[in-house]
């Protein structure tokens, strides 16, 4: 029944055509290959129900386009001549994903393997400089991202911590970098020199949601993933698919009103999440205002690692301060379980690199509140992308359109 | 980049053949005569691309499962001779809907043109009657309908207030009726004497939200229909799907913990938000113990209808206690706003029939705490479905499945 689900009557009658057809099998043979590895194209024949000849066809296309290639001899094979294998050939399309967040700024490139070709993270305090300026720096880097790459680029996918438009790319709303109304895809298409290859933006946290899916087994298909920085952000997988909403707003989890007597937000309410939640509440109950751990100006990575490191020595303020955030933590992520019941609440950002002290108040309230038996099973991660899950997720997008459609990659 | 949208690597990676493909290509056209009503085989060919020839053959298939018939003479042809339109046969299949609620049981069978052939509601303290013995009752219900039908019946769909286990249609909670851990997609099958229909089991908020979504206007893909009865359920409809979850557990805004001082959950816990929304939330503040609108032996709607009475009567307890649901529905959809970003919040239940004093205070509330500029476009709609809401969306999924695979109908 669940082709049926929540589908409007016609909404998917969408007849077949034969273009459409090969379209659709070259995707299928290639991602088969990525998914489970080199094979021969008989046994491709045999796994996918294609017939031969049309998988013969279908890879010879693939390896003119430059995103299969003969592997070795297949050692599998026990009757008749060896066949040959055909194997990703990761190296002729990267994809690059970028990121624009309230204290760094990141790029990363993958090719088809998934490899790193470039990365760079530089800390920039960015809520103090205007929305032109950071473009300029982050253009750089890119710039040397899409020069590193050796071969075609199949897309940038920049990620931002702010409300985007869904079809325009247009940055409606980023409370904690302070910008409103910038048309930042179309700025930074202009500061490429509009390029040949698509320039998106999306949400950082839909963007890490989406690497978070990636990094997780194959049989989870709902989980919520947790940005923890400044601002806290939720990325939403259901069914294999992500939340996006009817505008792409969806996932402002750091916004649920949770906290009636908390501080200000940046968003100009009081009560938020991310007022209890956020780097900013951590740091605020665990530190002095001088303490070099505040300093936005230092990677933060560094400076998570001196609160961990406090935390692992048994400072009673960090621990304090640190049981606190996690009780918060276990209100709105109760909240999340039982509307959206995911296999995995999966924790980012700052909330991954301090999971140990975070993850049992969590789990507790979940037990606790969720209506679901056991919680609903749903069970608590930390991710191990760290600050990099929104580039990779960025990444992975732009790739994702060679996978979905090869014929849009040149032979 | 929609299609790429979350898909996991792989995931979806499905060769088309040939049978599917004609299975695909009768559904588009079984569809396409559905949502846009009686047109000849050449207007369906212009329209879906399919070649005439394949059209013929659909159509005549289609006609052999009594699905599609000839219609009149094609009057908007001009030019050689009029062609024969086809339309929908809507008399020879129906879906049935039934459904368990604290004080009801509910069916209805719509045939596939989505006409009412028979429905019943009948007021039930289900609370207080066992399992064994409300099914009982419910079966000789859905037996009537069954009757009623004059032709194939497509499926039952039995919608209940409950966690259900979406693959085996478990009931594993139902903090309102007091059940638990009940094999009730089984048990109704057994009653109905194991047939050769289809008997699915689905929370009663969910096919609530599809009978919604199929309401609204086509441009409409993102929704969350909330039940307002004894208890509060949410369904969510996200990107024309319905959201589900990992376990089938999702909607369960009603045990979202928004008021730490409220009154005693029927889950146990105190502070849900149905505690402070739900039907007896508002009896309590507008009536006495003795009032008979607290009466569940009689019918829900000719007690709401009292209510409305006194509310429109200007009764000042009756007033204050809408306000009182009404702000505290605002601190709810506040939040679901944020999370999911639906075009429109749908209201159902009880709080459609109340919609004029509850919509206000909602709409201001979503203006006022959600993130995204104007409230994320979010709009208040009240269902003109009152309680049928769930029969109705099991009844249309039932039917969905000929829709999806015509072939599934005896020829």
């Amino acid at each position: 029944m669940t082709l049926s689900d929540g589908r409007r009557p016609g909404s998917r009658a969408v007849a077949a055509d034969h273009v459409s057809l090969r379209r659709n099998n070259l995707s299928v043979v290639l991602r088969h290959v990525r998914d489970l590895g080199p094979r021969s194209r008989a046994r491709i024949a045999d796994d996918t129900g294609l017939n031969k000849a049309t998988v013969s066809s279908l890879v010879a296309e693939l390896v003119e386009r430059g995103l299969l290639r003969e592997g070795s001899a297949d050692s599998t094979r026990t009757l008749g001549r060896p066949g040959q294998l055909v194997e990703l050939d990761g190296s002729g399309v990267c994809g690059v994903g970028a990121e624009i967040n309230v204290e760094y700024l990141a790029v990363i490139a993958l090719n088809l393997s998934g490899e790193t070709v470039f990365e760079q993270r530089v800390p920039v305090d960015v809520a103090h400089l205007d929305p032109g300026a950071t473009l300029d720096r982050l253009t750089d880097l890119i710039k040397q991202a899409v020069a590193a790459v050796n071969g075609q680029v199949a897309g940038v996918t920049l990620a931002v911590p702010a409300l985007v438009q869904g079809e325009t790319g247009a940055l409606k709303l980023a409370p904690n970098l302070g910008w409103s109304e910038f048309p930042v895809a179309a700025e930074l298409r202009r500061r490429l020199g509009e390029p040949p290859y698509s320039v998106h933006v999306d949400n950082e946290a839909n963007l890490a949601a989406l690497a978070a899916y990636a990094e997780l087994q194959a049989d989870v298909h709902d989980l919520v993933l947790l940005t923890g920085a400044i601002g806290v952000g939720g990325g939403v997988v259901t069914g294999g698919h992500l939340l996006r909403g009817s505008q792409g707003y969806s996932g402002e989890v750091g916004h649920m009103p949770v906290a009636p007597a908390g501080r200000t937000c940046g968003c100009g309410r009081t009560g938020c999440w991310e007022t209890v939640v956020g780097l900013t509440a951590l740091l605020h109950q665990a530190t002095d205002a001088d303490d070099p751990v505040r300093d936005p100006s230092l990677d933060v990575e560094q400076r998570l690692a001196e609160i961990k490191r406090r935390a692992e020595a048994g400072d009673v303020r960090t621990l304090a301060a640190l049981r606190d955030v996690g009780d918060w933590l276990g209100i709105g992520g109760a909240v999340l379980a039982n509307i959206l019941n995911p296999d995995v609440l999966v924790l980012g950002g700052y909330f991954a690199v301090l999971g140990p002290w975070l993850k049992a108040p969590l789990e507790q309230a979940i037990r606790e509140r969720v209506i679901a038996p056991d919680g609903g099973g749903c069970r608590v991660v930390q991710s191990a992308l760290g600050f990099t899950a929104a580039v990779r997720g960025g990444a992975q997008i732009s790739l994702d359109q060679v996978f979905l459609d090869p014929t849009g990659v040149a032979q």
